[in-house]
């Protein structure tokens, strides 16, 4: 730093030995910074004749006014599932009433980490909203690393020092799961998502725990076309199950199809629930028993959080309803061949 | 313009008489512009020692790097369609290997103007893309009068300066009718979508085009609920027809829906075509014959077209190819009833 300059939170960082990241989460109040290493920041801010009102007009400067949303799946994917535009529209909601834009960038997988790299580095986004949580995700060090607000879609299963919407499929599984024994099923079995995801972890834990005796469990890709796949094998099995929990709507509309192929009869000889209450959910044959659950409201909350986080307050965790079961004509209990 | 400025675009503006739109026009040698005007335009400049050599520096300091998308649908209604998150992942894999940033703005429609004013006055964007073309579209106007290059998704009945990617829905509906016909098919009816959208408009006049004697026709909204309505109308008539032309996939699925619940057997009764080859349509009971078109590669050719606009080059509008009938099982002769 050359004498003419006003000292910056990257000096400040520097002198106190942290990250960047660091100094802003210990001057804005944040938890998770050690009294310390906070202590050492704000010593280091005061021998720099570093002061708030710097920051605020630093920050006031760099300000993009606008958040970001990387979404590390193939392109060719991303149209199949109906999650991400109703959660952009409820962000885009509460977006467009306070002058904010959205940045949206779909990268593959193996350029994740550069995609959140480039959104800071370019000062294009004031934060970021985290979707998709894996197990371990490595995007929450990464943030913090940046110094990048954010919020989270469901709590992480490592420590974050970031708001989360909590998110939980487990009551709407179970109650999925609860449903079908009270109709008397006793071999129920499961379609997963892909086990690198945390909420196909947590829906398919949800089902493990509501059944004494669970049944065969699947693990598919979310997809119409491995929800099919998944169905065939199920119903190949010499003990087929009479009931199947499908993790999203998409595979249980085609497990509905792959029945109908193998003169299957819904609900009379299976039984079958989706989970998300999609559109078409309601306009299939037999209609769709489901969860339904709110990502229009999820990107509500989400956004009013990261638009909080941003201005610099303590956020909590936002509570958000629970998932609901919506009953249609799906399942029954088992009539006896005719 | 004081003694110390430099002349900016907008004062070259003035002195013509023209918008700035226009002079961005005439200077980047696009069409459009009549010869005197351009001429005006060049006088104007001259006379006020604007170089290009200013414009290319100004251009260079104001580049967003990033191009806009601005969606006037209600953010409820969004997460029904398919087509956005497949249009988006194509143009973000062409954004992405360019260092291009995607800038999303969903608003209500009677905030639409306001929103690409927002985007043009932040410089948040380089240039929008323009979807869901309307019958004479205000937002040509507003666009050039901004001076914000565009491209659009099928050429507006207006007058457009903007490349358009030449996306024609006509040859897809003329060979779902034309299949129907071959099938013995003489009262062929049509679920259009709503009238105000170009796209709803020509999928309705193939359809009639297609047919010496069209049956009837009923407008409805795309939606999953509009096509179930739809559909129970037209079986509720006493010369009920034998065939449906929808116009997109999710109404056609609703329609295969109703048609059972009625006991209406498709195809032995009622042949039914839908429109996009969604995802889920091979997977629904009887699998939907319908018109697979490409919303993938008509957002990276959107894109591409888009960045050289920005680039000041003269784009011509993109041809890709036509949308192709894929015949399933829901489209059959009449089978005479047992």
């Amino acid at each position: 730093m050359t004498r003419s300059e006003r000292p910056t939170i990257v000096d400040v960082a520097r002198a106190a030995g942290v990250s960047k990241g660091t100094v802003s989460f210990a001057l804005n109040g944040r938890p998770g910074v050690a009294e310390e290493t906070r202590q050492r920041i704000l010593d280091a801010a005061r021998d720099l004749g570093w002061t708030p009102s710097h920051q605020a007009r630093a920050l006031s400067a760099s300000r993009a006014f606008a958040v970001g949303l990387v979404l590390a799946r193939e392109p060719e994917l991303l149209g199949a599932d109906p999650f991400f535009p109703a959660f952009i529209a409820g962000v885009e909601r509460t977006l467009s009433d306070r002058g904010q834009a959205l940045v949206l960038q779909v990268v593959p997988e193996a350029q994740e980490e550069a995609g959140y790299r480039r959104l800071a580095a370019d000062g294009r986004v004031d934060g970021v909203f985290l979707l998709d949580l894996r197990v371990a995700d490595p995007r929450i060090a990464l943030l913090e690393e940046l110094g990048l607000p954010a919020v989270s879609i469901a709590r992480p299963d490592v420590p974050s020092r970031f708001p989360a919407v909590l998110v939980d499929d487990r009551p709407g599984i179970a109650s999925a799961v609860r449903h079908l024994v009270e109709l008397g099923h006793t071999n129920i079995a499961h379609v997963a998502g892909p086990s690198q995801f945390l909420h196909a972890r947590v829906r398919r834990a949800a089902f493990e725990e509501a059944l004494a005796n669970p049944g065969p469990v699947v693990e598919a890709d979310f997809s119409a076309a491995g929800g099919a796949r998944a169905t065939r094998m199920l119903l190949a099995m010499p003990d087929k199950p009479t009931a199947i929990v499908y993790a999203n709507d998409l595979m249980a509309i085609a497990g509905l199809s792959v029945a109908s192929e193998l003169g299957v009869v819904v609900p009379a000889q299976l039984s079958i629930t989706g989970f998300d209450n999609t559109d078409l959910s309601a306009y299939v044959s037999p209609p769709l028993t489901t969860v339904r659950t709110d990502p229009y409201l999820w990107g509500r909350a989400a956004a009013e959080a990261l638009l909080a986080s941003i201005e610099g307050g303590t956020v909590d965790d936002v509570p958000v309803p629970s998932a609901q079961l919506v009953v249609r004509a799906s399942t029954s209990p088992m009539l006896p061949a005719v």
